[in-house]
């Protein structure tokens, strides 16, 4: 894993790809499924996301207030589906997916090295946590794997329905 | 344009698709391209969505707290852009790129009737849009045009490059 530039996160997280949400909190670490999150700004990179109060990583990210975002490869699809499908109250997700955990430089979560990329992560705003769930997280520090960068990625539509991404196309865009 | 349950909104922009979003104030209706968005709940529906305070929507948005957000297909892609790349300010975008507005039932901004599906939506917390530009709305009527249902969509990358939905996957998700 090598460093990714800070300025370059929404570009992961702005397609919209399911990723994975680690955390680190009184027993070993957890791993959840998440596909609620956009981004709300640049840089500094600021993302949103949804941690439902029903997901054990909920306790988790609100006592800590770091975790790690990490992006999986379309390969990683079934996998990534397994890790949504039961709770760290019952399992060591990385150790019954056969996770491979990286230490991450900025905050205690740890990195999936699995995934192609990976965004460490602190809660910078709770105002929105109590009625929705929602916590704004400030990107402090980001990783790719240069050999699988630009990897493809899951969508979920629903009910086990998943787009995988198809055809890039490149068009004149003013926005960044 | 049929009926759309609200109970499927979700399903629509959970995938992280690139947007419209039209709102009405003062003058010609408008409309904006949008790729920051995420679900916070699914029924009734809440997304969330960051709209600068340098759009010109912004202003409309936050003084009528409500619009329509759109999905296009991956055919209008072009268009999707080109209406990224200028401002209501300066242009009314419907008529400069031959948009076929619909009236919705709920709110006053348009439909867009070239795009697959209309959400109607009314803004519900306006507490993170001052610091953020980010607004919660709430989902109050859909639309669908079942002719076009599961059309290819696009998600943006950044800098003008846009993956295109590739083939869908079917698992055994336990997660709506």
């Amino acid at each position: 894993m090598k460093d990714l530039p800070l300025r370059d996160v929404y570009r992961l997280i702005e397609p919209g790809p399911v990723v994975l949400l680690t955390t680190s909190h009184k027993g070993p670490a957890n791993v959840m499924t998440m596909s609620w999150h956009m981004m709300v700004d640049f840089e500094p990179p600021l993302i949103a996301c949804v941690v439902s109060d029903r997901d054990h990583s909920f306790t988790a990210l609100r006592a800590t207030k770091e975790c790690v975002v990490a992006i999986p490869p379309a390969e990683m699809a079934e996998t990534v589906v397994a890790i949504g499908n039961c709770s760290g109250r019952d399992v060591d997700k990385f150790e019954a997916f056969h996770l491979t955990k990286g230490e991450a430089e900025k905050v205690s979560a740890p990195l999936v090295v699995d995934c192609f990329a990976n965004i460490e992560c602190k809660v910078v705003d709770t105002r929105l946590v109590n009625q929705y769930c929602l916590f704004v997280l400030q990107g402090v520090k980001a990783w790719i794997d240069p050999a699988r960068r630009g990897s493809k990625t899951i969508h979920h539509k629903g009910m086990g329905s998943f787009i995988v991404d198809g055809e890039t196309i490149e068009l004149d865009s003013k926005m960044p």
